[in-house]
């Protein structure tokens, strides 16, 4: 059984690997708001750099893209990381591909700052199903995605 | 009926705003490869805030979802405005928002620089449907794309 | 003002439409469960002609992708009504076209009978978005949907 | 090394099975027009029961995806023997899975009969995707679609 501390272990690296060794993600500024595996969530401000129209000061849809991405991978290596603690098997950092994604824009992304949430709708040993959605700091749902990730 | 050159000059401007006037699009590094209405191509090189797996050395997801995004728009934009040339209509920047947006990663994205490619499959007066693809400079197919814009 | 009494006769008129003048909705099997406009609702049973796997006996995913593109549409037909309403405008049978679908299956489509559930995430006056589930009998979650209408 | 007459003798088996034994392509009233492992294609006929718009005689969308959807789970089938008869491993029916779908629908459904063509654009042991098309008599694309599918 995995111990809690060792769990927390494994935790803390995914954040750091999330937050400071992925280079893009640096760029878009991504921030661990969460890391429970049910619904971690991913915490970005509002920079001008990720203005995707100048005149409305709005997201581009890029980084919206880009962040639901990024936070439906991380629900998937949450939740399969927590499944092989169960199961007392070995672990290690999982390594998820994106296969495919859709992302539905609904508002204009307009705001101080953006949270994205993922949630693991299926989970299998190889192919990953994740829910996502991004809201701003009114917590409007300014996008919703849906994506399939391969479990390496 | 429009002159070549009024045609031309609005060609520049959105070749223009595409590069220079949406500030995530200059994060990316996008260049105007191609305003051929049929299959506009946008152009970026592999830099290392773009990278999505450090140890690979390969594009963000992100980066490819928010290029596909774009190359995609410039196909509506440029065929939008071709359509209104064509009936004589009164032409300006079209506004163009995308609905949704569909991406399948099918390669790691490895490579020194990237082409996007746009390329309408339905247009109407208010909603159009591009289908896009990025490739690296081996010519392999990195990822492909499919997005409704809703045309303003 | 819409009176209650003009309100149900529109609600039984697409009740009537999407249960019996569609053919394919009547090959499909699908009756209204319910047409709260903040979820409508349609059920179909399991029959012999419905199943894509002769071995396993569970639904053709043919028939989950059609049943949630016709709940996503009845979603969005209700909430347009509901709109028009409200704001006391001239009312008619909204005429609602699918721009796009994403499905994910999520569990094999195994049960005696189903249920499908629309809900509109975005509805303007041209484009409209609907996200759709369905569930078996056991109230499993067999796949999950996201679609984007057009409004005639 | 398979011969020439095993293979036939597997195709043969993909076809009949693709019309016969899954119920629900039965009614759909698919038809195998070309088992070429490149791009094959099925075909069906305009039925009174596979309307979706009594008044416009157009095809119920669900007829698309659901035609859309075994196209490509084909496509995906032939793929995956062709490459296992070129490695000489053992081979048997593909048990293919859709794991997410989208369809873009271009143009009204309307024709006297239809014809679908899958393309595979990612094959991996696991994993696999396919790009498709529906077109009518007339040659015009009705449809696309583009979908995951997990090789069982």
């Amino acid at each position: 059984m995995s111990s809690r501390r060792e769990i927390e272990g494994i935790e803390t690296e995914i954040g750091r690997a999330v937050e400071q060794m992925i280079p893009f993600n640096r760029v878009l500024g991504l921030k661990v708001d969460s890391l429970d595996p049910k619904a971690p969530r991913l915490r970005f401000d509002m920079r001008p750099e990720l203005v995707g129209n100048p005149v409305r000061q709005i997201l581009h849809g890029g980084v919206i893209s880009a962040t639901l991405d990024v936070v439906g991978g991380l629900a998937i290596a949450l939740a399969s990381f927590a499944d092989k603690a169960e199961a007392s098997l070995p672990r290690h950092f999982p390594n998820i591909g994106t296969i495919d994604l859709r992302v539905d824009y609904l508002r204009p992304g307009r705001g101080l700052h953006f949270v994205a949430t993922g949630r693991v709708v299926r989970i299998g040993g190889r192919v990953a199903v994740a829910h996502t959605e991004l809201v701003n700091d009114a917590e409007e749902q300014i996008a919703t995605g849906s994506a399939a990730y391969i479990i390496g």
